[in-house]
């Protein structure tokens, strides 16, 4: 029998739940029945809906949890009411424990950041997690991070995101040596935060095995992806990311009021439907749903709290990406790399102070 | 004789220089013949320009300045070469002197920062200034500031850069008391950056006259035209500023590609056409050009470097609402109201105190 990819599921989680999770769960299924899920939650909501959705059920095994996260639930709050037995809690458990390979929730983002934090620990040699999204650029796609963990970070904080980000790109796109932008505002060598300046200049000085770092990107970059990873702090990242939604959302409105103003624009759409539905397609934020927590000592994806179901999949699409291109595996072989080329490069010189 | 408004242009600022002033200033003078220009640069890039526009030439004084700033110079090397004489330099300086009500150069932005505030100088209780850029939204317009005349800003600085931009937001918008808030990643209370939840409890606990402190807004709120003015520090500002151009560039490039695939939506692209130049209208930088120096003793609008002589214009119009709506006596009256209400308030306790 062909190996399976276990993924835990925290059912209860987001705007709508077990509703939207296990519909989530059943279009990931038909596009990768080699999943088996590990499904977290109340059974007197998930039971009634597993029978509605047996293939799902099928490939499963249900654990009853008493505790649900609501999505307004403080991060501290969370820890207190669901540490060791909510839904939350014990899906990320199970990426801990190895009975799962990654876990998915659709949860509040600070508690699920928490919890993980708390559950699976930073890896060694890490200070801090990031969350990193798929940024859809012009010429494909982007990893860009952190989009919101914490706020601020030093220099080696960001060369660390570097390197996390650098590695779920080979996962991600495949390329042996990914191109690393660092954020900032100006592309000139005197502009912009001390420590984006600061992590630029050891980047360049201490060329990295994973990654090949570019220099300066600003705001404009993310969408022309001129870089396949970008590398910020969590608060500028985050309000870079809830901009680049936005601006996607006021630019959909005024194309649709434009459509729907005379006769003539709106037989010029049904015409251009097909290049519309394209469009959207293009658009459609379900598409690139999911965070990745990284630098954890287990992967865990975030959905967005408010998707639907082909979203909730998406998800879990993007789980299986990372646990089938080993994603843990590559991060922990470029985290050795990095700190093994520091060993060697001070050697020499402590031999000298010694 | 009707009241006239004296306007200073730098006319060798920019990717085109006087090649796209001069004619910028036309476009600006049909729109408001009521304004006189100040014309600095240099004499043989700008006469033969002001014979072709007989117009400008008549509405304008004409100063040769030996020095241009080119638009790679830094600031402490423009300010080295170009102090007390470039074209950017007697052009700020005609606002000082009162010769003219606003100064416009498309000049590089670190440049004109910099003679900006030597020139000028930041007004009395003002520490820093701002750049305000005017933000299209789905309800209209936004000013949000800065986008990146400084890095960083305490609590006190993003306080005073809700008054400035409260002041702007009246004079353009000619409301009575514009809705402001504090650009944040999350919208509870217990999230952000210190500075941003310390200057929220502030202007929570203190209400000003001039505007309406509605909290924290996010990213997407940028877009969704939630509040009149967003402040936020000059780092994360520039980000999102860039992102937002950067999105909405990318999605257009989407929308053409899609029209262009087949003939049935190349077909619908020339039934709809009025609705896609409407839309190209609404989505124009053109349109929106010009970031508003704010907290110096004269306000100077930079115009975007690569823009033609409509964008040059636009910063014109800018400029020119500025003056009538009386920005400058606008902000002057709020921070005296502001710094008069902290007084007062300070007033008894200080008696206590003695």
């Amino acid at each position: 029998m062909a190996k399976t990819i276990p993924i835990s599921l925290d059912v209860m989680g987001g705007d709508h739940g077990a509703e939207v999770v296990i519909p989530g769960a059943e279009i990931a299924l038909v596009r990768h029945p080699d999943i088996r899920f590990l499904l977290y939650g109340n059974e007197n909501v998930v039971r009634p809906l597993l029978d509605k959705y047996p293939r799902v059920r099928d490939a499963s095994v249900f654990h009853h949890c008493e505790v649900s996260i609501a999505m307004d639930t403080k991060p501290s709050q969370a820890l207190r009411q669901g540490r060791w037995k909510s839904s939350m809690w014990k899906s990320i458990e199970a990426v801990k424990t190895g009975d799962a390979a990654v876990s998915v929730s659709a949860g509040n983002t600070g508690a699920l950041m928490a919890m993980s934090k708390f559950c699976l620990r930073t890896m060694a040699n890490i200070e801090r997690p990031a969350i990193a999204a798929i940024w859809p650029t012009l010429r494909g796609e982007s990893v860009v991070l952190d989009v919101g963990a914490t706020i601020g970070a030093d220099a080696q904080q960001l060369i660390d995101f570097a390197i996390l980000g650098g590695a779920m790109a080979r996962a991600l796109f495949g390329i042996q040596k990914p191109t690393v932008g660092l954020l900032n505002i100006g592309v000139e060598e005197v502009k912009g935060l001390e420590e984006v300046r600061t992590a630029g200049r050891l980047l360049r000085e201490t060329p990295l095995r994973s990654l090949q770092y570019s220099g300066f990107v600003e705001g404009n970059d993310l969408g022309a992806g001129t870089v396949d990873v970008v590398v910020t702090e969590g608060f500028a990242g985050n309000i870079a990311l809830k901009t680049a939604e936005g601006t996607a959302k006021q630019i959909g409105s005024y194309l649709r009021s434009s459509m729907n103003r005379t006769f003539m624009s709106k037989l010029g759409y049904l015409f251009a439907k097909g290049a519309f539905d394209l469009l959207r397609e293009k658009m459609d934020p379900r598409k690139v749903n999911g965070g990745v927590f990284l630098g954890l000592n287990g992967i865990v994806i975030k959905s967005h709290g408010g998707t639907d179901a082909e979203g909730f999949a998406s998800a879990i699409d993007l789980a299986y990406d990372m646990v089938k291109n080993e994603l843990t595996h590559k991060i922990a072989q470029d985290l050795v790399h990095y700190h093994r080329g520091r060993f060697a490069e001070a050697a020499p010189t402590s031999e000298g102070d010694l």
